[in-house]
């Protein structure tokens, strides 16, 4: 990593706050909010991200997926910046026509993700899985197996901040870029 | 408006799709995430809000508010463009610190919003309130409302879809700019 790459995710890491025993006791939760009051250190998340999917080897990226809701927030802009489609997964019964869908746990609580099978075209259609935070790997495994059973194959899964000791990267079969690790 | 914002539009509008009878019996569904497949279109939508926010008259707007989720689409990415913060207004109990909140009527449904008091400063700060849609104006009062009580002034609320039979912008106090109106 270059010497301006570094110093992006030195700012990033310098921005995240840490509350203590939110959303409930026990839990250190990691808020990526404060990387958007700073429109320079959201542009060092966006571009670190940009170059990691532009760094991949091919076959060429063909859609930026992002998970409801904080995946939103990176989504459509690394989508614009590098002219790919965006492509949703949203918590079940939102999204309309055909979709495909899976429960999944969550570090605190669980729920059920769609993703709309006319989204991952043609068939094999390599992708990149956005999200704020790897936790347990519930929520992206899902996606994981949403987009796989659309027919695309997921290239990575790029995240802010990866909760290390959770091990969630051993749930998936993606491969994982995190920014930050805690 | 000129010519060229006038063909955005236009590529906008052919874009957006129509669910009858989604999410449930009764409910036109008007479906703004196919704006997100083509990034030439989705570059229209971004490149129209923008201009919009740069031609309202000073104060010079100082914050993207962005309602979760599907304002959460379109924020970050304009307040990247503009060199602005994104404040995000989300579901009760997912911000940490000190918040304000309060509850607010759906077009199906209810749920409650929360915005964190820090996040609007300095008193009196302008902002510009982005989502996709404006149907009954309930999420958008509450939103300005929260706003306010943080001590913000709306200068705008800017929405992809209006759906004018359901007269939302009568339930709100500040301007409204929508791109397509049904």
């Amino acid at each position: 990593m270059d010497t301006k790459s570094e110093k992006r995710l030195e700012r990033i890491k310098n921005t995240i706050r840490t509350y203590v025993n939110f959303p409930k006791e026990g839990i250190v939760f990691r808020d990526v909010f404060p990387l958007f009051q700073d429109p320079s250190v959201l542009e060092d998340v966006m571009a670190l991200f940009e170059e990691h999917i532009r760094s991949l080897a091919p076959p060429k990226v063909g859609a930026i997926i992002g998970l409801e809701s904080r995946g939103f927030l990176f989504g459509p802009t690394l989508a614009l910046r590098l002219g790919l489609p965006f492509v949703p997964v949203r918590k079940a019964g939102k999204l309309p026509g055909k979709v495909v869908s899976a429960a999944y746990q969550l570090e605190y609580g669980s729920d059920r993700f769609e993703l709309q099978e006319s989204s991952i075209t043609p068939a094999g259609l390599p992708v990149v899985i956005v999200d704020d935070l790897l936790a347990t790997g519930g929520s992206l495994k899902t996606a994981i197996k949403l987009v796989e059973q659309c027919g695309g194959t997921v290239r990575s899964a790029a995240v802010v901040i990866e909760l290390a000791d959770l091990a969630g990267r051993k749930q998936v079969s993606s491969p994982v870029f995190a920014l930050v690790q805690y």
